[in-house]
């Protein structure tokens, strides 16, 4: 993190990022620990250049974790309460890290300046999560991607985020076709049906959802997957948007 | 409004606000001119007090201009280009107007600061339109609803974020169920339509969005109308979500 000063950003706002990637099934989240004594868990975050736009910071947010540049993403939410700081996260990481915090971390000023109030706006990131490689900043020990089913307590209102992060995806996947985001270039309906069922944790029935999917208009039907039992091999799909 | 300062409220963001009725099988936006010379129009704005959450902020903006406490509101987007600012607004206005700005509003300072760069997010409302009157802040010479085709073009961003608010209350409109709040208490199936025939511009078959909305659920049937022609009567409807 660069130290923070009234010069470079704007004060009191910051960005939260909550990426989706997709994987074994499984709908997960990319969460860095920090690394200090405890267990601070935390969203990927930074604050915006006075010279930026808003989504040009959450593009370089996003980019300095994945390592890569274009990447779907969206404000989803703001969170704005009066009371959102990270001074009891700060004062408890002081706390435990006394001389670490000392040696590298924070004069006065800088401390004081980041534990105002923040209003923070929200974005999630959807990622083919085969293009990734997280990145840890200074200030991370690990970063890793984590089923959302099983994230740990993160700091702040960063769970509730993610809470928010989902729901939005879930309202939003229909009608801006964006699932394929996260998935390879070309899949089989049987593993879109899967990623589906990933985000809305619940199964769908196949005919249906199949039929769905078709009369949305923006599958290309490519040659057969390759799986050795040719007669009985799914076709693959590439994700392309009429007109 | 209240001259800002860097103590009372977070610098550099603000809140605009599109507030939507229905009248006339019309969806309006409430717009309030600004009392100088030169045509300023504007969305109602303002800021966030240090110890204020941002909803709240946003519900006192709202009273402020519709005199009624229980309103649907939503954040739709932050709007947060680099290059966002009351500058040029300002500028102009100050070159209108320079006797009436010298006695009544903005020192030097406070000139300073609400010419900054801002970030705003927006929110949308929807409002019986019955029951709001209008209310003019000490800034406006007029306040009107105004149709949604005729807006005038007001100024900064504002038109872009009529038209972004018109987008995500489109998008939301079935899955969140929220059109009602645009209605009387009570409404046939006739005006129902209507009103979703105002929002999205565009005509829906009658059995296809009878049954649709039936099928939503939420619905409760009363008794007819009264019309004169009782057996051509329409039925009253009110909602009532289930559970």
């Amino acid at each position: 993190m660069q130290a923070p000063s009234e010069q470079n950003y704007i004060q009191q706002l910051s960005i939260d990022c909550v990426i989706f990637g997709y994987q074994e099934k499984q709908l997960k989240v990319l969460v860095p620990k920090m690394n200090f004594r405890g267990d601070f868990w935390a969203l990927p975050a930074g604050f915006i250049y006075q010279d930026e736009n808003i989504d040009q910071a959450a593009r370089r947010i996003l980019e300095g974790r994945t390592g890569i540049k274009d990447i779907y993403l969206e404000q989803f939410r703001v969170f704005g309460d009066a009371q959102r700081t990270n001074l009891q996260v700060l004062e408890r990481l002081v706390q435990l890290n006394q001389e670490k915090l000392r040696d590298h971390w924070f004069n006065q000023k800088e401390f004081d300046w980041i534990t105002r109030r923040f209003v923070s706006i929200g974005y999630y990131a959807l990622v083919d999560i085969n293009k990734v490689v997280p990145q840890k900043s200074e200030m991370d020990a690990s970063i890793e991607w984590c089923p959302i089913k099983e994230l740990p307590p993160m700091i702040m209102d960063h769970n509730e985020m993610v809470a928010n992060a989902l729901e939005t995806l879930r309202l939003n996947l229909d009608q801006k076709l964006i699932a394929f985001n996260l998935l390879p270039q070309t899949f089989t309906m049987k593993e879109l049906q899967e990623l589906y069922e990933a985000i809305f944790d619940k199964p769908f029935a196949r005919n249906n959802f199949q039929k769905k999917m078709l009369e949305l208009n923006v599958l290309e039907r490519l040659e057969k997957k390759f799986t050795g039992a040719a007669n009985k091999a799914p076709y693959l799909y590439r994700f392309q948007p009429q007109g």
